[in-house]
């Protein structure tokens, strides 16, 4: 096998507290340069990456192969072994969501608010780059290249803590794209990966106060609870959805039954699935032989109360099932509805399905999540979908970003005053 | 002395930590409320609170009479109990505070984007309420006050931790405040005041995650500290200001006099005070007298490397003085003028003084800081000054807000999404 540790990966030989903050100090000083770059010169460089990662398909494909090959021995199952998968067309894919990056409007610059004030002092509100961005994630090597480019996209340095099981594969991808801001004269400390071997990497990252601004766990139920436990940077919480869909008394049942479908069955594993839905009393005569049918006949084994299904714990109304699996309730009125959401939601996305205009207004005010939708899937929220044309993650906390995050996630405000000897009267 | 916690304050008999939760959970169920007022409602709230605030006048005296008596008794120094210090002038300009908070825009319902995409699917971004806000802060009871009116108007729920020295003043102006809130038929428990006797309310807030939206610490560097360590709640870390003044090569040196005798000492106990200044090389020999002079001549302790000066340590550097102390040093040029700030400063506020349209443009570029300031005091930083009305504090993190936090700051967004049956194609 490979060195799964090139020179230009950091390694965890000795100590990993130090490895890791000594990557976060040189990430400091290469955001110093980042955030003064133009747009044309990271567009540049996020081609140029492009072009290495394609370069590198041989190299990247071998260090894969052999992440597979010990993934398999050690029993991994294969649904996540394909999560692991490169193909060529996957490295290609990889590829073309940097040329898309590029594509981006740069945010960096744009002017948030500004005025001029009664004394003549000019205010300016600038976007600029958060600086370091730590990320903590899963599986998918394609996530160490997307994460890569939104954030020398935004002007960010980005230190990586990957999974041990892609580290191959992963080392392979961060030297191509090491070579290429090489190639391009930027500091090749704008993308570090960290060491994957022991979890104390995660644990010193997320503790590097003042020299990380901010760390974006990507991943399940039980990283994000850590990493939000023991972290003294300021954190993105993401991804944790249990949604519902709750079909009002005015809703369209065949309008319900194609969105309930969609929304559980279109891609269970992800985090916009619904999860529980929600009939209203006053048509579940109708409604809930329908849906059941409908989602009974897409495999779907639904938990529930009612005669013929999965009793249901309490702990299926919390679960966020992510398989063909799905809680179901009848409920007496939108607002027992609204109090079922509020007690097991987690803030992600909520939806209800009715023609009634009223029943929506009050949905969409009183749910409090990031995301909340009229007759339309909870599948939809997602930075793709909405127009961000990248995603980081999806936020599910209220401070700083909340949703789908995309480049202006990615980034901070600078307040520029220009005066001419202005002093404040006592 | 009166009993310091009538019925409407939360107690700490018992469990602190339940008496936390417990209030954290009605906080909730009454910010469910706040987040669907209208902005009529608010302001009137507002009005009735500062009419209120003016009635009980009489009891929030004689409340911090005790409290002034009891922190002299343990030998509080006298600057310390001003701030505790209430006066009837200053309760009048209590009250006039929560009639301007009535004033100001309604941040909730902006839309903050919005797009129809390609399918028909409308979505907007709205500004919603946080929710529930807790603060910790320090002896002045105004703040009580004004926290109160920024979370109202925001449409949050506020649980405050103010301290023990102010318990009595606090205490007696939450009562107030709830007496006014029911009037109005709204939730009393949208402003909840949390025991002060023992520092684990402090603790238990910080860490009533999922209860607890957000806390924002007010006060000295050990709070924030503390805060920042212990908490699992999302924080906005504030006001600790190490902010520096440079006097440029092409400095108009007596802009720079002023400038610098402004940014040390209009009030010197506030976090935007100038704490370190930094001179050119190439003007020392004419700028260092003259500024040295003017700054002693107002009284200030000039600490520094150069004959004449109080010998600089290391952690004159770093320090926060907040007193008429300022540290002094000759820098090479302007690189090293922002590599001093890079390594010293706490983001908070930074000023150059130059006529060079280059240097000045280059310098608020490369300074990562809350603000940056061309030709201008430090002293600017500021809510009111920055024409927001009121400030909640000034956030030195760049997650969420950076700089002064007006009514914006305390809002989170909801992405609400309208569609006819939409589902996301396989």
């Amino acid at each position: 096998m490979t060195a799964v540790t090139p020179d230009s990966v950091v390694t965890d030989a000795g100590d990993t507290r130090e490895a890791v903050h000594a990557a976060a100090r040189r990430a400091r000083v290469a955001s110093r340069r980042l955030a003064l770059l133009t747009t044309a010169e990271k567009d540049a460089a996020l081609h140029a990456a492009a072009d290495a990662v394609l370069a590198a398909s041989d190299s990247v494909l071998a260090a894969n192969a052999e992440d597979i090959e010990a993934a398999r021995a050690s029993g991994t199952d294969e649904s996540l072994l394909d999560r692991l998968r490169l193909t060529p067309s996957r490295i290609d894919g990889i590829a073309s969501g940097l040329r898309q990056v590029a594509g981006l409007p740069d945010p960096i610059g744009g002017v948030v608010r500004g005025s001029t004030l009664p004394n003549g002092l000019e205010l300016r509100q600038l976007r600029v780059p958060l600086g370091v961005v730590g990320m903590v994630y899963e599986a998918r090597p394609n996530v160490t290249v997307d994460a890569f480019g939104l954030a020398l996209k935004s002007g960010n340095a980005a230190l990586l803590r990957g999974s041990s099981s892609a580290a191959r594969s992963n080392a392979a991808l961060v030297t191509a794209l090491r070579t290429a801001l090489e190639g391009q004269g930027l500091p090749v400390d704008s993308v570090q990966l960290l060491p994957s071997a022991d979890r104390s990497s995660v644990t010193h990252l997320i503790q590097a106060r003042g020299l990380v601004d901010v760390v974006i766990p990507r991943g399940g139920a039980g990283l994000i609870a850590a990493v939000v436990r023991d972290a003294t940077v300021p954190t993105i919480e993401t991804g944790v959805g249990n949604c519902h869909v709750y079909i009002h008394a005015a809703a369209d049942l065949e309008m319900a039954e194609k969105i309930v479908v969609n929304a559980k069955t279109r891609r269970p594993s992800v985090c916009n699935t619904a999860e529980t839905i929600l009939v209203d009393k006053a048509v579940a005569d109708t409604a809930v032989p329908r849906l059941l049918e409908a989602l009974q006949s897409h495999g779907v084994t639904v938990h529930g109360d009612l005669p013929g299904l999965v009793p249901a714990t309490e702990e299926d109304w919390a679960e966020e099932y992510l398989t063909l699996d799905v809680a179901f309730a009848v409920v007496d009125d939108l607002d027992a509805a609204v109090e079922h959401i509020d007690r097991y939601g987690t803030g992600h996305t909520e939806a209800i399905v009715t023609s009634d205009l009223a029943a929506a207004r009050e949905f969409t005010a009183r749910v409090d999540a990031a995301a909340v939708m009229v007759n339309a899937s909870t599948a939809f929220t997602d930075g793709e979908q909405f127009g961000f044309g990248a995603e980081i993650g999806i936020s599910t906390q209220k401070l700083h970003a909340r949703g789908p995050m995309g480049l202006p996630e990615l980034t901070s405000t600078k307040w520029v005053v220009w005066g001419d000897g202005h002093t404040r009267p006592a």
